[in-house]
């Protein structure tokens, strides 16, 4: 690594929790734990890494510690992937980390990877990574856009984004660096990174040719994978299904092709009038995945960018290819994602994923949003969070956030933390949809917290614990708040929860616990009984902060 | 009026935007008129009242211009009721405002009107009311909540919420005022409002017994409800569907009761082990809404407050008892909507409006989100927009807002905007995904005005020029930025659509319009073609901006 200064990262627990491992099997697994006020304790899926270990000596010029560089690798024939190593019935640590991780079987994450419903991006020579699994079986993903352009930021800025970006649960993040530095950007990046690292290796290979894409080679493309994959990148979007005759397809468009990689290829397919070269060397490029375990992310490069151009021939045709491209990568036992839109409205999203499982064998689809509307920049996270969570539902397995910045700029830190915690809560809304095991425990544990009026652990099981908090105390900023039995929207006096919890009172004293309590409760009619709640009535508007 | 200051509203159109007013058949319908830099213009459905006429004179004191004062009412037997009138085939002014408004017939409002399929809250007494419908075919509609607090809040703070919200887009707005002055505030906010205005009366009523829900009578109920008849106010909500019998099935509930109005009713019913005075007098309390034309907004009382409630037996059994309501308030002609909760998974979310058309003859569905889950506090807008696009796509007809500050404390002017604008994406989406006519008119314009990099045009086109404008300005502030062929995400060399525009080029150029002309091309391999294209290429990259 050279010198470039990174001068300080992200470091420290999240407000109310402390990083903790839990022992299974001889691999430590980390979570978030949040210890209650009420002397409980719940564990949080953790993507943070050791920054948030109070006890780890983080160091940014040397590397995280290289966790995965004694876990061995099977000694089989074949290509060294997870997916060859599934298919012939092995659990590698990486798969029993992911089953710990994710309360789930290690035979299911074996199965899963076997069959290419479900990949693990782990490059070997990214040792530093906690392997996580993608896939529809498994908790839905999130990845974060990080890396500067030529107009804008720095390696130091873009290694706090990493780190900040995993720390509020970003399972993956990709390093879109188009600008100077890239090679040193991504090493700082790639040793510093707790989790999956992705690239579009073409935007490198443009820099290479002073930003000509009709000046691009496959030799050039190729050597940059190459250095790439050597450096420990564990997926790679390629755009390898814009052909030459799909891009005549994107001429009536309302927004052309919004894809950078699409619009790379189309030009190149269209000045040399020849088939892209992603497309006819295809299978080298699968060999040299293969041998460092990188895994594809088959890029939508004629995505749609508008509503009006939503699931139209040019993005239903590349779909066609990726499939095929999907059959071929796995032959060569490569692991294998494909990439969706987009801008498309409710009515047309589910359409997106059932096709995508017909032509690509349930390979893990990966969104862009989708975003429902066009018609809020500044807030296309918002828009796309509700394309996201209904894709998610229905079966895609990870999900590209998007920031408030998306169309208008460069997102900056608040704007990379605002989009990771937009695309949790889309993420977790599809985990809730699909009945994932376990995925309702948080929201039952913040209601009760929060029907308790235990505020500090509302705040620490709420995705974002200091704003949460920052909230709250705009209005009611003293200490006693914490425990007081109202806040500021409603006040003392017309709080529904603490009405409501002497309604539960009530019942319970009565001994009303089954719907026949309840009957003979009517029955009776109790006047006794209502007495005894209009005392506990008066009770209830004392005022407990005063 | 009494002499309360209210400092100052907001005055003066949304930047990129002038006051309009389409003259239909003798009614002045308003529009905000987008002048665009290519010489066209787009007219977009404007709520915002003469607050944003830079022409009109503003004096809060005064009240805003009685619009309906000279529109007279039909002379015909039975109540005075829009939906009376409708059943006996009158097109009233207001319908007649409403189709021009929303782009249809006349005839439709008539009959969805008619058969309770939409309602027109119109108080009598709110003659400054700029006519909406509310209904499943038109477009969807949100509601705003404004109201002070015993703990927060002034009454200028109010009036300034409920212009603000109207500015950017709420078609109605709630007082759900409940500390000091009450009546006053409200006084100001109906004089003043341009939309319709909602409010629960049991707040008003339990300020008169001093905060003591048991102390609550029919009486103090009814007289309140007549003062607020009197004052204008053009539905309210009525938790009639609270019977004693349902309160102990919320015992074992995660969350209880969460509405306040709910937990009100249920806290009276239990003390005096009676029957809900709402649903004893319920028929005359239609006698009293018909008198003015005020719309019931049956709440619902027994809303699941989280995701373990969503669906309960609390819930429906409420929802029966509003559909028999329905059809009690309908045969006096007064009109009806139905509140829907809350937070709910979305998998559950659809099956409450099946539920809901099925018991209550497809009233106007009005739900507050529903929340997709509980864990982010802070971020209840955006859990809720998810919510609520998937329900209005599933018919809901209005949409209550939900701000930052929801669980937290009471949302402030910029909260009020961000729910505003997060809910008008929330009704879009819907509107979308159900093919309401001319709903992607807007979208189309504002993908063409970002293919075509006129940023001025594409930041009026959206629901918050401001915004979209100052995160764009954060990188690029420079005015030769605004017709940039880039911005700072990309930077010149890596814009997709600068590329792909030159795709477009190149295509029309070579007389590419029809599938034919591409087969054509593609058979003929056009060399000289090609070489064209790689010239245009080079001058792509020419800097724009250096």
């Amino acid at each position: 690594m050279t010198t470039t200064p990174v001068e300080t990262v992200t470091t420290g627990p999240i407000e109310g929790s402390v990083k903790h491992y839990q022992e299974v099997d001889g691999l430590r697994i980390p979570v978030r734990r949040i210890n209650m006020t009420n002397g409980e304790h719940f564990d949080v899926y953790d993507t943070s890494g050791p920054y948030t270990d109070d006890t780890a000596t983080i160091d940014v010029e040397t590397g995280l510690p290289k966790l995965r560089a004694d876990w061995g690798r099977p000694e089989v024939a074949g290509p060294p992937t997870q997916l060859a190593w599934a298919r012939q019935g092995i659990i590698t640590p990486e798969m029993r980390f992911i089953a710990a991780r994710e309360g789930v079987a290690p035979e299911l994450v074996r199965d899963e990877v076997a069959i290419g419903r479900a990949v693990i991006p782990a490059n070997h020579n990214h040792p530093e990574l906690e392997p996580t699994i993608i896939g529809k079986k498994f908790l839905v993903k999130i990845n974060a856009n990080i890396g500067n352009s030529a107009v804008s930021s720095s390696i130091a800025e873009e290694v706090e984004k990493m780190v900040w970006a995993t720390r509020w649960g970003a399972d993956t993040i990709m390093d879109l660096s188009t600008g100077k530095n890239i090679h040193e950007t991504r090493e700082w990046i790639m040793r510093n990174s707790p989790v999956p690292v992705g690239t579009v290796p073409i935007y490198q290979a443009l820099e290479k040719v002073n930003g000509d894409p009709t000046a691009l080679t496959w030799e050039i493309y190729r050597d940059t994978v190459i250095e790439q994959c050597e450096q420990g990148v564990d997926y790679m979007t390629v755009h390898a299904g814009v052909l030459l005759r799909y891009v005549p397809l994107t001429a009536k468009r309302v927004t052309g092709i919004v894809s950078r990689g699409g619009s790379i290829m189309a030009a190149w397919c269209l000045a040399h009038h020849q088939e892209s070269f992603l497309y006819t060397n295809f299978a080298e490029l699968c060999e040299i995945l293969a041998k460092y375990d990188v895994t594809f992310s088959l890029g939508d490069g004629l995505r749609p960018g508008s509503i009006a151009d939503a699931n139209d021939e040019a993005q239903f045709a590349e779909l066609r290819t990726l499939g095929e491209l999907t059959k071929i990568a796995k032959s060569h036992g490569v692991q294998v994602m494909i990439e969706g839109p987009g801008h498309v409205p409710m009515h047309k999203i589910v359409e997106n994923v059932r096709l995508e499982e017909e032509l690509c064998e349930e390979a893990p689809f990966y969104t862009l949003g989708p975003l429902a509307t066009d018609i809020a920049p500044a807030y296309d996270h918002i828009t796309s969070a509700i394309g996201a969570a209904i894709i998610a539902q229905a079966g895609t397995a990870m999900l590209c956030y998007v920031t408030p910045k998306e169309h208008l700029g460069l997102p900056n830190r608040d704007d990379v933390k605002v989009g990771v915690i937009t695309y949790k809560i889309a993420a977790h809304a599809a985990d809730l949809a699909k009945a994932h095991p376990h995925a309702q425990d948080r929201d039952n544990e913040l209601s009760k917290a929060r029907f308790e009026f235990r505020w500090h652990d509302q705040f620490a099981l709420a995705l974002d614990p200091d704003t949460a908090r920052e909230y709250h105390d705009e209005t009611l900023p003293a200490e006693p708040a914490k425990s007081a039995h109202f806040c500021s929207m409603c006040g003392p006096k017309f709080c529904s929860m603490r009405i409501s919890a002497d309604v539960r009172d009530f019942a319970q004293q009565n001994g009303l616990e089954t719907q026949e309590d309840i009957d003979r409760m009517i029955a009776a009619g109790m006047a006794e009984k209502s007495a005894e709640f209009a005392d506990a009535g008066n009770k209830v508007y004392l005022p407990i902060v005063s």
